[in-house]
């Protein structure tokens, strides 16, 4: 006996996500059968929205229901400055923090040879093109992973804008707030040290 | 800024999902957001033909496309063997070990006092009722989870069924295959001495 074909399909369907392999898909499934049959249909019907309704926002590249998006068209946000992002989810994490009201830019990747993606392949030309055209715009703060292809990026990005005048910063590194020294790694110690403050 | 509202639901829609909380239901809702349409689009349809086209069977309980299910109406399945499980899923694992060829029984539950769940909570009676008129099958076989609430209902199931001259038997307990027995817990090791078996 195999699963019935609609059991079958949604097992494949949760085996697409990341993460998520047959065990976990099968007692998804199971579970959705189970589920009020309104709370299904409200999740299919996000899972159609989800690209029937949502696009990139032509400035920044931030996942969107309105183009521009809300930061982008919001008049009360700092418009001197713009955080450089890898993803849109990115934007969120940032939010979250509520002490940053600048733009953002979205560069949807990072600049990585080991898998082919060069300069060309990720947002930079509209990020250049958004600087030339808004001179309101003083500083780049480039907000990439620290990983080795985030600060790739970021050195690149601050190469090939620091010539033309403006501020390009970095998010400093060092200890996680709540984190045990016994714990952190060699390079995040480095940084620490170099990047200590006085107090 | 919080999340365009299509995000807000699917990640809502994930987090109704058991095991996955908010970090889990954002990173899976924005990895949806990039994959392609038309897998978004199965996905959402395997959703609802779970509501639209699963039902229970009506002798057995199982979730089946069809009324009886496709094990119920196979005439080369052994008439004579009823298997008792607690979730539809465990029919499904009973059927991957390929060396059971009887019939099923959903009790979609367990006894649990403790959830206030008694014996007219879980599909008792219509088992009951589908021995009386079967006077074909000879043999029930308890395969309820190995957990306290499992045990009472199979020890309830063994006391109705008896006395009805039905033989009525359970599950070995003992060691998993290709466990170690310096990681066995007390029970299992004292279940596995008791039901020792000659060499």
């Amino acid at each position: 006996m195999q699963y019935p074909e609609p059991v079958a399909k949604l097992i494949d369907g949760f085996m697409h996500l990341p993460g998520i392999g047959e065990k976990t898909a099968t007692r998804l499934a199971f579970y959705t059968i189970d589920m009020p049959k309104d709370e299904v249909q409200q999740f299919a019907q996000a899972l159609n929205d989800t690209k029937e309704k949502l696009t990139f926002c032509s400035v920044c590249g931030n996942i969107t229901e309105t183009d521009p998006c809300e930061i982008c068209s919001d008049p009360m946000r700092d418009q001197s400055q713009v955080l450089v992002v890898e993803q849109p989810k990115d934007i969120a994490t940032m939010e979250k923090m509520k002490d940053y009201h600048g733009l953002y830019h979205v560069l949807h990747g990072v600049l990585s040879p080991m898998e082919g993606k060069g300069p060309d392949d990720i947002n930079i030309s509209s990020l250049i093109k958004r600087l030339q055209k808004n001179e309101t715009i003083k500083e780049v703060i480039i907000a990439t992973n620290a990983t080795p292809e985030g600060d790739a990026t970021a050195m690149y990005l601050a190469r090939l804008l620091k010539p033309a005048g403006l501020k390009v910063t970095r998010l400093a590194r060092g200890l996680a707030v709540g984190s045990d020294i016994e714990y952190a790694d060699e390079m995040t110690l480095f940084r620490a040290v170099e990047g200590r403050t006085e107090m």
